[in-house]
This record gives structure tokens, C-alpha cells and sequence, in this order.
């Protein structure tokens, strides 16, 4: 039963260091204190170390990068790692840029990433060096299909184990993985893609519960916990529309289902399996 | 009818990349959503050849302009005329200040814009070099009336000429023109201009119908169909407001109906006319 | 009674200019609007010194700083001390970091602060130097109770005396304060910390409404006006709240209650005393 990382986390709370994107930074702050998390954003060199070590986690998202902001992520990420601070990286848009596939690596050999979220051609990019995008939103070509998921999660072990890090990707079907196991999410609603956001949401919400429950040992559950999680809130949110309501009243709804869910919740929506 | 332009949208999607200010970022990427669109905001010179290589449109908003960013507008606007991309220009706040009037000339110099959109303070600030700006949400002196109508469309049509691009000027009613004609929009609602981003948002919409809509001539008629859905879009979101809702909620309501509309229900409300 | 100066507000508008962060920038744009007030964002060092010569009033919020924009505020700062223009301090996160408590020190060093805005954990970092920060958005060890009311009230009136400007401490009590005079304000909803931007809207909002009653000789009146404003909005905005919604939504409605209330409303709900 995961539902009890999320009790853990309103009970304990979260301090989440932020260096993301300005397309999406405002719905990853309140999705963060929707779960009883604090949200901080700072992005100066100047400031990302006294920041991260007064933080529990640091979330590290490529979404509108430069060369000032890259340079502040790899001093966060050193400084993190050396506290031994919960660190995720969101690779948005990795393959559609030379410069944030090279950030994307760069920031992978510079810092100890516990867990890397993406969509399955921004993962394939961290891989292969390859994988077409279609912005940051969608990928059309390349999706998680119930006959290629097997594939998908040898390769999601496989590139766990390379770069020694928990994989999460997401889409129709969630994969979260480490170089021995999987598990497989099937929350979510399809409509959650005509949201911008949702994966930056979720990667640093994984870093809120992984940040609250330190001490379970297996946190590949853990993880599983926080993207069951947005996925409870995206059917849920789903569910309240009203009549007339479309993707930007989803959006502040998937949010409030994150705010009023709780472990029972959590529990009785979850469909989640080892794979 | 102009309803075709949307459904051919729905149909074939379009990538459009936005270079834009950090205010209304987030409407501007749900809004696109909202007509299958899809988002990619990217804004370091050292990937915008790339993302907008891969795109169908760019967008170029000058909000919030500083020297980096205004050097990547000039090179991903560059790169998108070699490429022979949709580009539209919102010269946002143009006339407020030297930066922004200079920039925006600046763009106009060196880029092949398909369409520019502004209030009409903005838009003559454009022509003359002058202009009073209140703000980038309003124009008190300055405004579109039934009286002055036809001076201002002459205006925009010889603009037009002089900047080889489709001029939009929004208002209480809005003018879209290239050199020899017009069109005028009556949609929309007053309390539109009690929204942050709802001149943003139609730029980058305007983007999506034309770039979905490549193979029709008459681009003119695209740019109209366009700015008609943004105005029935706040016809609608008004009309389903509750009690005590108001501009925040507004907001959200309009995307909504972007998001509900169809070729059809934009046919049925649209109000324009030949000018 | 203090609707006075909401209405009048109503009446003349106030173009306030925001130099802030990229998290909470479209709330502030939406709830100056709801106000009536026209917002305008601008932060490179080429402009700020035109943006800020043609606004009423300069919010500075160092939500998310650096080099470059602090330059920008400085020069924005400097040229509004010279044209008496209202000029609000928002110091987001002081003490969290070296940089960002250095830059608030510099910056009341440079700049003739009319009203400085923070919680009691940024205040306190002004005067000491020290004071803990958890996050932006909340403040577990040093909250205003009534026990200690006493006290911050007069730290308050001194801070202001040294300071010389108008202090604000925003809490589950709110204090304003000059050298000699206090107001608490009793308005607000404990819900209102699961919101992100709360404390930077009402930093913009105070400047509006100083802005546009610069007639009113007691200004500490008039701040106490926009606090108390924001707490009653806090208040409807909570009460409005239907079945499921959650922080996401009350943002909304928290900004539609703004955009709904008059001077009556204010003067109705308001809850404060001089102390």
C-alpha cells in the first residue's frame, strides 16, 4: 500500500528547491503545496548553494534553459550531491535541441541524479543520442503501448543501471524503474497531455515523497506512490470538470485533487503493478 | 466560413515556437494546447536555429525583452525566414520605452514577418516612432471606434505595405489588413481587457491557424479566422461565468472554450465582415 | 473607513511597474487588473528607467533574482526615488540566502522605500541580518501570535524609524507600521499559505492603492486599505469555494473576489484596529 508515503509527506512536509522553467513554475509550486510541500525557485549561481542546503530536495528541470541558469544547475546539482540532497531531473525537450541533449548529459555526468522523469523520446535521447521530439507536450512517434512495453522496460532497467539513477517514464502507461525492477502505472487520464505541465508537476512532487520517506529503503515504491499520485489527481480532476469546462479549468482542478487526496485516497484509486 | 481553419487545425496540429515574456507564458502554452496546437518556448541563441527548425511556427514577443533574449529573437527569426516559417511579431509594449520601440524596428529590419499583432498604440508606434502606451494591458487615449474606423484601417493597409506583412490591430473591433484589404472582427467582450495575456494568447493562436492552414492563399482569411475564434472564445468564457466569479476565472474560462470549440460553433458566432 | 480608498482606485487606475519574480508575475498582473490597476513588467536595465518614469508606482520583489535584474532594480529604484514615485519593497526569501539577504540590504540602502512588505522571518532578517527561512511561502518557528504581538509591534515601529519607510508584517495578524503608529488587521483565511504569490500580490496591490490616493496625508491608512483588502478576498474567496475544489481554484477565486469587491464591501468586512 503506497498510500502511506503521502500521509507521511503531510504529515513531515517538504522543502523543494526548484531551477525550472518560467512556462510551468507557478503550477509546480502550488501542486507543491497542494501535498503539504514548500516550494523554492532560485536560479542565480550566486545563491543555488546556500539555497539547496537549507532544502530537502532539489528538482533540476531543462524546460527553458541557458547559459546562465545551466551553470546554476550544475552548482546546485554538486552542492546537492555532496549533502546528499534528493535530486531529480526533469530532461524536458531533450532531442529537440542540441543544447539540452548536451545539457541533459552534461548535467547526468556532473551530478548523482536519484531520478530522472521523462517522456519515452526525452528517456530514448539520454540513451541513444537519437529520439525525435514534437515539442515538449506530445510525442506522437514514439509511444508506451501495452506490446511494446516489455521492451520499454528492459531498456528503462537497462539505462537505470547505466547511469544509476531510478527511471520514470511517463505516458499512457507509467514505467518506473531501477536496474532490477519495474513497476508499472495505469492512473492517469489521456486528457492530462492537453495540460502543459503535468510532467514538470510530477517531477518534483516524486521528489516531495521521496524528500518526506528517507528512511523506506525500497524508494522505487516511493516514487510509484508520488506518480499514482498525479495520476489519482488527473482522474479525479477529470471527473469535477463541469459542463463547459476544458484544459485550463483541468488544469487548477488536477491540482485541487492533489490537495484534497490522502493516503485512503491514494490507496483506493491506485492501479499500479510490478512488472 | 472561416470555421474550416480550425477544424483543419484540430486535424493537422502545429509546433509553434515562442520566444516570449515570462508573464503570460503559461496561457499562451494552454492556450495552444486548447486547439491542438502544440507549445515549445525555447529562448538561448544557443538552441533557438534548432527549435524552431523543427517547428511550424515562431512567435516572437516582445513582453519581456532584455539583451539575450532579444539576440535570440533576432537569430531564431532569422533562421525561420531562411526556412520559410510562419513568423508573427507582438511588439508588446512598443512606444513604453527606447529598448522596446528600437527592438521592435530592430526585428522588423531584419526579419520577414507573415503577421503582426497589437493594440493600435503599439501598432502606431510602429509607423511613427511615437505613441502613448498605458501600459501593456490598455490604451485609454487611443482607441478603435466606429468614428475613426475607417482612418485606421486605411492606416493598417498602408502599414501594411511598408512592412510587407499582415497588420492586426486589436480592439473593440479588431482590423486585420494586408495592403489592399481588410477585414473587421465585432467579437469579443469588454472584460476581455481585465485579462493578463489575452493579446499573447492571439498572437501565438493566430501562428497555429496559419501554419495549420498553409495551402490557402488567402491568408488573410486564416488571420480573421483566427482572431474571430479568440473573440467568440470571450464571448463564451463570459457567458459561462458563475456568480462572483471574475478575471482570474475569466481567464481560464476562455481557454476553456477554445478548447470546446469547433468549426462549426465558430462559424455560427462569428462576426466579421468585409471592410 | 477605508473603502474610500478602493473606490477611489476604481475611479483613477494606477499603472504600477513590477520588477519580480517569474513564479507569481501572472497572479500579480491578474490581481492588479482585478483592482483596477494597470500592471506592466519590464526588468532589463535598458528600459526600466522609461518603464518607470511613465508608471505611478515600482514594486521590487526578489522572488527570483540575479545579477541582471538586480542592476535593473537598482537603476529602476533609483530613478523612481528621484520622481517621487511610490516604491514597494517585496524582500521574498531574505534571509534563505547570502545573496538574496545582500541584495535587500543594497537595495534599502540605494532606494527610498516607501513601504517595505515581507513576513515576520524576512523583516526580522532585515533588521538582524539573521532570521530563518523555510521556503518563501511559510514560516514555522516565528509566526505572529497574540502573545507576541506586543513586541513585534514594536519591533515593527522601530525597523520603521530606522528604515524610514512604512513597514508591513503579514501573517495570521497583520501589522502595519510607521515610526510612531500601528494598525492590525484581523482579515484573511488560514488556507491562504497553500497558495503561492499571496504575499507578492499584496506587495503590488499596496503600491496601487498608495498610488492612486497619494492625496491621503495618513498613509498608513491607505496601506492598511490594501491589506485589508487581500485578507477579506481571502475571505470570500474561500467562502466561495465549491465542493472538491482546492488551493489551485482558491487562487482563482481569491483574485475574482479582488476584481468584485467595492469600497462598501471593504468597509463591510473589514476587520482592524490601531494598536
Amino acid at each position: 500500500m503506497l498510500g502511506k508515503y503521502l500521509d507521511n509527506l503531510r504529515k513531515r512536509g517538504a522543502l523543494i528547491h526548484n531551477i525550472t522553467n518560467y512556462v510551468t513554475v507557478n503550477d509546480i509550486a502550488n501542486a507543491l503545496l497542494a501535498i503539504n510541500a514548500s516550494p523554492i525557485m532560485a536560479d542565480s549561481e550566486k545563491e543555488v548553494e546556500d539555497i539547496v542546503s537549507i532544502s530537502d530536495g532539489l528538482t533540476i528541470n531543462i524546460g527553458t534553459l541557458n547559459d546562465r541558469t545551466v551553470n546554476a544547475m550544475i552548482k546546485a546539482g554538486k552542492k546537492a550531491s555532496d549533502l546528499g540532497k534528493i535530486i531529480v531531473l526533469d530532461p524536458v525537450g531533450a532531442g529537440a535541441s542540441k543544447f539540452r541533449t548536451e545539457t541533459a548529459e552534461k548535467l547526468i555526468e556532473e551530478i548523482d541524479f536519484d531520478i530522472i522523469r521523462g517522456n519515452i523520446s526525452e528517456i530514448k535521447t539520454l540513451y541513444k543520442g537519437e529520439g525525435k521530439t514534437k515539442g515538449v507536450d506530445a510525442d506522437i512517434s514514439e509511444k508506451i503501448t501495452e506490446e511494446n512495453l516489455e521492451d520499454i522496460v528492459s531498456f528503462a532497467k537497462e539505462l537505470s543501471k547505466k547511469l544509476k539513477t531510478i527511471i520514470v517514464i511517463t505516458g499512457k502507461i507509467d514505467i518506473i524503474a531501477d536496474d532490477k525492477y519495474a513497476y508499472l502505472v495505469r492512473n492517469g487520464n489521456p486528457n492530462m497531455s492537453s495540460i502543459t505541465g503535468t510532467g514538470c508537476i510530477l517531477s518534483s512532487i516524486i521528489n516531495a515523497f521521496v524528500s518526506a520517506n528517507t528512511e523506506e529503503k525500497d524508494r522505487l515504491k516511493v516514487v510509484t506512490a508520488a506518480v499514482v499520485a498525479m495520476g489519482i489527481a488527473g482522474e479525479i480532476g477529470y471527473k469535477n470538470l463541469l459542463e463547459n469546462e476544458g484544459n485550463s479549468t483541468y488544469r487548477n482542478r488536477l491540482i485541487d485533487a492533489l490537495y484534497n487526496m490522502n493516503g485512503s485516497v491514494l490507496d483506493e484509486y491506485a492501479n499500479y503493478e510490478n512488472f
